[in-house]
């Protein structure tokens, strides 16, 4: 069941990178929603190749098509489909993949569990192109999210050895959340940003990749929002953003750090602000025993250096079982990093919706 | 939806800290599994509370009464229903939960979502205890996955400052699982055992808790287990180990510190040995594309301090609108991460027959 | 996954006739119901065997208790569990299944399904005692329908060859609701009582046993609930109707007559009736395209005769692969239509709300 | 969650009569089936309109294009996903919905569910044609099931007072299953032809429609499969079945028959044949509880005329609110039943793997 997700709102996606098309139905919307296609569009733009030096040189349109549950400029109730066909593809770049598995990327996994049958060529449904139904459906998620005065923003939280500020020592405003969701490499600290396309630029001249984090915030979302146990937020976002190629870690508030901490540190103390009830710190990251408590949702995702490199690596030859060195040809992102942003908030744009709703 | 999970294998777990009984059903279990009830009980021990200086004076049995789907010593494939009698609870000394809600505890946000309705002696439904269920079905599922060649195995990553090795850098054989599997305070290695626990007890002297985190292996799954996308390895676990109260990050392999590598270092080169598919190194903690590779399954989990600390601390009282100071009273954990041990190993269980089964 | 239903109130049922105790956990309840004891335990008496000559003569007593999500009389909105313990159970009666399944049980089937674990005495998870706990689900969220202004009710259409009038022709008004809800052989034309009895216990002096069927209403809902396709209203109601055991069919509205009309006569005509938009006729119960109406949702639902007879029967023995002839010991129900009644009328209730709320 | 379906296969149909285009996603099948395109066409041209003077005059190409999931020849594994382009659709025709629901259709509840932004031409969602999917995705399902020796064919049993024989009376040979999956009309007293011919055209000639009912049997299917309770083989069955628009009735074996008759007529005895358990007669359907037992499974599914007439019909001008006399334009099918056949059978086919594989 790989590519089914949602309670309330379910999704569908589908796919192969080489393929005829990718997308997703989406079966709960409420009807009445009026799309606003340019902010689609812009999301999906977002995370487009083929933007700057410091992405992939590959052009993906990523031009989407509705097909269902849309009329006469609203969702209609029913499920939402839509298409994005796939252009610019070059199938005979990947025909090695079939022999020789990409390290770290799903060719050797996929094959043994699909016995071969996987459509092999870049990546096929393992890509991170699919991704961009993703965005689309988030696209819309946060459309309803922020009729309601829910925002979510992100920044990148480091790039290799380069580090952003983080959320938490500052106040989100809404100037910030418009700067962040309009900037190609999204960092609190601006002036960190040449240091960071630096470190992605040094990687790229070495025909290698770099990993980075995102850290992403849900603002607004009222107290009581999530569930105890298993549909916690923490446990609903999780859920998703590990769908996501490359993520490797997600962690709420102070996360990992919060094991060195006493409890008397990482309790949040109650207190009254403007008449509400509000934490004087965040190190749960908004959330307590799985549910929302009004402060600020806070998370950070981990993600891997781009698997395709063009340097020359070491793999097997599945046919003739020996090991072999190689190099992967075509045109690679030596940092997915930004382009991840967009996805990181499309996936908890649908979690958070999902639980909301 | 608080209370179900899985696929293959449902369950729906059930109970509040001070109520009648605790407990779940499982639904799906295969006939004919032979259960080993001292194992069971050897693993509900394991999370038991009172066992030692280190943990809370608490006692809870634990006792576990099985009331259907099994039959002459076997499962018999229909639904399995277990129930925990809550005893030795002081209800009394929660009364004052009810108006000022304790920091770091579901108090709060589960009063805001529950309106006031949920049961608050203890954490109620929030309540740590809530995870015996978890360990219970946990036992079963691990003998089902044993039988198959395939160990959980875990240990201490760090309590507060000090830190224990990683699996990284040894092989988990046997007799390393059989060691871990059966010490107190689990660490690979075993001369840190004393600091570990000066740690706590410092932490305790003070009043006060101690976080800390736990690596956990899945030894022997073969390749092709999991999905891509939202079934992934990843998704299906951290889904699970967030539901644990206190559980803030989750990362897999290297985790958040492949966002410091490049893909040169992190990629998993493949090789042959003894003429099987292996990686050389194992940053993609055994995954790749959301699917097992034959190489063992690791991750870490953050688990946060105990919320209840005997320091003061500041909150507010609900009904007076006000700010106050309290003293939590009771007998309280320095540090739940011994305990949280088998319950993450439990989850691990439970994800991973799930998806295997 | 036998027995686990539901998407917004989930319940997950467990249970052997023989067994400990049989049950339930509700989760998706909403906090702050409060529930009424007395109508509970009015509608588990209704279904309770030993209450009179035409139905068995075993005494069950049903008693429940509830362990969980339930404090100070109000429902908390985390997971409600409870139990039904079993009594009188004479399992000595049930050996001989083990090698001779009864011709209309399920012990043949369940035999291979489960490999010979289940537990098979009296039927053990197949038996209809797992169905008191849908009745105690359904009382809860009847209480929560009448809140609400929605009325389940039903009478016996017919037993064997004695027919009750129907729903078609009458209006059903408070009154009606009343008086069926408390009759023991509920119907419209109480004069047929008599008859119905004496088609019972002709079947009972004969050691056999006869069916029947059961009409059931559901008054009061607004337009707009169901959805078209996979989860309307006549899918939801027959997916859960269908597992009460011994169901054999379900028909809405005019149901299977409806084959033998023509279109100008099986559309029901739209009117205006105090400014609202009715219907003139209700063949399609209530439903079109899978959504109420606002008519009264009406369904009939066909029960099979009881399996369990004294008279002689032929069988296999399993063990000799032989065929044999032999009779069923034990007391048993000559017709379980009237205790069925309020299981149908329970089920409709889940199914109902799970679409409603 | 109107589109979503299935456990182990999970489908999620789209699409409007008059939109982009219809279609739907199928997550879980097996890698490595080897489509018969030819087969899969003949499904779909069996339910397509335009193909005789007893069904509408409409034609409706249902050239199917599939997307994903599918790669030289075989399935890959991934989501399928595949799209019918819509065609010839008249959209002037039915401007007149938007204020004037059609009897029997689902106009009006759509209207009151969609709050008036669903897409009313043509039915919209609720369309008949909406079945092309299940259609198409059934065929696949049936190809796999064909593998494993388990067949599915069916008859109509008859139309408004016109019927053929029964399964009950025969032994469904492939001879019979062949002869049934070819026929326009088919039946097994192939006399009865030409007498259900004239009563559909004495319907159509009188710009009337007329209600009919089908038996579908599933022959070869192992003992064993199907759950106690709720996923029980009727249940999963009827759960589909039900949301194919026009059916009112589903009853299996015996049906609503068998509410006349006696326990020692109903029980079906076990025998032994050619050194298999069977069982002599099959009013159960060949399911007792929830489970097959080897025999062919025998279900009838009700369905109602043609809600779409030419005569005149009353129905409210929904914005005047007054009733009004008014006649439905276009071209209509007299018998929706005989094209309601094929995907009868694909929804049965769907279920039955679902539970199966």
């Amino acid at each position: 069941m790989s590519g089914t997700w949602g309670n309330r709102i379910k999704i569908s996606i589908f796919g192969e990178s080489h393929g005829e098309a990718i997308g997703a139905v989406i079966d709960g919307l409420p009807p009445g929603i009026k799309l606003d296609m340019e902010a689609i569009k812009f999301q999906m733009k977002r995370r487009a190749p083929g933007q700057s030096d410091i992405t992939t040189a590959r052009k993906e349109e990523d031009e989407f098509q509705i097909l269902s549950g849309y009329f006469n400029g609203y969702t209609t109730g029913t499920p939402l489909a839509f298409i994005i066909k796939n252009k610019d593809a070059r199938s005979s770049d990947y025909e090695y993949i079939k022999d020789i598995p990409r390290p770290g990327h799903g060719d050797y996994t996929g094959g043994v569990k699909y016995k071969g049958y996987n459509d092999y060529r870049g990546g096929g449904h393992f890509s991170g192109r699919i991704t961009a139904p993703i965005v689309f459906i988030g696209a819309i998620c946060r459309q309803i999210l922020e009729s309601k005065g829910i925002y979510i923003v992100s920044h990148i939280k480091n790039i290799g050895s380069i580090d952003d500020d983080s959320f938490d020592a500052i106040h989100i405003d809404e100037d910030l959340i418009r700067r962040l969701n309009t900037m190609r490499l999204p960092l609190i600290a601006d002036e960190k940003i040449k240091d960071m396309e630096a470190e992605i630029l040094s990687a790229k001249a070495d025909e290698d990749s770099i990993g980075g984090s995102i850290e992403c915030a849900v603002v607004g979302l009222p107290a009581g929002v999530g569930e105890p146990f298993f549909d916690s937020v923490e446990c609903r976002l999780s859920y998703i953003l590990f769908s996501i190629p490359g993520v490797k870690g997600v962690e709420f508030g102070s996360g990992f750090y919060i094991t060195r901490m006493r409890g008397s540190e990482a309790n949040d103390e109650f207190c009254i602000q403007d008449g509400v009830v509000k934490t004087k710190t965040n190190h749960s990251g908004g959330i307590q025993g799985g549910i929302t408590n009004g402060m600020p949702v806070i998370f950070r995702v981990a993600i891997k250096p781009t698997s395709s490199i063009g340097k020359k690596q070491r793999s097997v030859d599945m046919t003739k079982m020996e090991e072999v060195e190689f190099e992967i040809k075509g045109r690679h992102d030596p940092c997915i990093v930004p382009r991840a942003v967009p996805v990181v908030e499309a996936a908890a744009a649908i979690a958070i919706l999902d639980l909301y709703i």
